[in-house]
């Protein structure tokens, strides 16, 4: 596996796969790698000729508060691990060769669905994101690009986006990576205490008892006010807990197929998770 | 010349030519084609192996009493026009073919540099011409594309967006064309009475003028009260008459390079001219 943290070096190592016309499969990430980021690269292999993952925490989807500058780095860790999976390049730039010595004075906004969710709870995060991603679109010019369902509400936001501004690529998204016990991977789980680790896993089953509640014919109301109930009684402090379509629009009733989307603190550590019910009409 | 008016006829009609990795040249116009437009095209011919010209009347760079209803639309005369002067490929979508039946979500957003000039007077308008330009050069993947230098605010626009996005291509500005009498070329000189098209080129006059004085040593808020001054009596009314660094940033006094900008309207319709005056120090 090839390392390149410049523009330049990356174009140069992606130059002979461009002019045999390989396809180029693309995962972006901010590293420390867990098993969810992996199912990303063994998708993006399955489909295309050459992996190029990129490993940038980039600054401008942090708010003023969040966790920027203690987000894990782990770019030796990352390396190795992307290395064993069959990663071809990986691309590490510096947020100077990201965003410049200038002034930054260009943003990708996609608004509507950024509105609510993730988007209520952390303003400008969705615009820093969609920035960053055309950026490494531009530059890396893959021919699809790898999200995982975790963060479903990014996913959609990057749909749309690509969509819109006639991108011109293909979106996959990858369904979430699990623990044994249920919990979403994700790299803020390093945050939690173990006991935080052990309660952590009550997302996921109050999720699974909801959609169960749902299904058996339960009113959405109801259930999303159990989610809450078991969440807060298992010391979570709730960010949201909604429901929207898969294409995050609003749901008053279990009439359709819906998602459960979760975003609670425990301790420091925000987590999320989300799972899709499918309504089965009698 | 062919013409396509689809994303899927254009790609076929450049298939053959990426293969062969020909250097593809685009022109973005709205159309009303004039001597200012075939400049671009001849500029772009002499820099690339096959030039694209897209004629998209955008509406969404059009505020609500602005004259999108109205803007002259003469596709045929056009098309007669970019085939003599050696257009490769014409591409003309339909309002439908570029934006969708879907609701558009995504804006690319150029702060800073749009909040003066036209983009006082024309709110939103950037953001129409940022998001529809980094549409069409999804769509056309050009190696170069170019821009006229009497929409100069555009051209700096485009140029921070091509920056900050990555955008794979290069960005070529070409100077503005003018009538014999030194009026700026316009699909917006239409619109003129033949009275008021003998008063137009006063822009112009003015702008030279006040260049002689600057270099002559007079103060710049006197040049530019001088030149308001003579468009009024002309029967001008000012939208704006301004100097600003070639790169948009202020400037108080005539100690380096800048440009004069001036916006007015003769009757209905605006006309826009600049004036780069070079800083000689003594």
């Amino acid at each position: 596996m090839k390392t390149e943290t410049t523009i330049q070096g990356l174009n140069a190592a992606l130059a002979s796969a461009r002019l045999a016309r390989k396809t180029i499969g693309f995962v972006p990430t901010m590293g420390n790698l867990h098993e969810g980021h992996l199912s990303l690269v063994r998708e993006a292999k399955k489909l295309c000729d050459v992996v190029v993952v990129s490993i940038f925490v980039n600054p401008i989807q942090f708010g003023p508060n969040e966790d920027y500058d203690n987000y894990p780095r782990t770019l030796e860790a990352d390396s190795h691990l992307l290395a064993d999976v069959g990663c071809d390049l990986l691309f590490a730039p510096t947020v100077q060769q990201m965003y410049g010595d200038h002034v930054r004075k260009t943003s990708v906004v996609v608004s509507g669905i950024t509105d609510l969710l993730c988007g209520q709870s952390r303003p400008g995060h969705f615009d820093g994101v969609a920035t960053v991603v055309t950026k490494l679109f531009n530059i890396v010019q893959p021919n699809t690009a790898f999200f995982g369902q975790k963060d479903w509400q990014q996913l959609e936001v990057i749909r749309a986006m690509t969509r819109d501004l006639n991108l011109p690529l293909d979106i996959v998204g990858v369904p979430i990576a699990r623990a044994e016990d249920g919990l979403a991977l994700s790299s803020r789980n390093g945050y939690l205490t173990e006991q935080q680790r052990q309660q952590a896993p009550v997302i996921y089953q109050s999720l699974l008892a909801a959609k169960q509640s749902l299904q058996s014919g339960e009113d959405l109301s109801v259930v999303l006010q159990n989610i809450r109930d078991t969440l807060q009684q298992a010391g979570f402090e709730i960010d949201y807990v909604e429901a929207y379509t898969p294409h995050l629009q609003s749901v008053q009733q279990f009439n359709q197929d819906i998602m459960l989307f979760v975003a609670a603190k425990l301790g420091q550590p925000r987590l999320i998770d989300n799972l899709l019910v499918k309504y089965i009409p009698n």
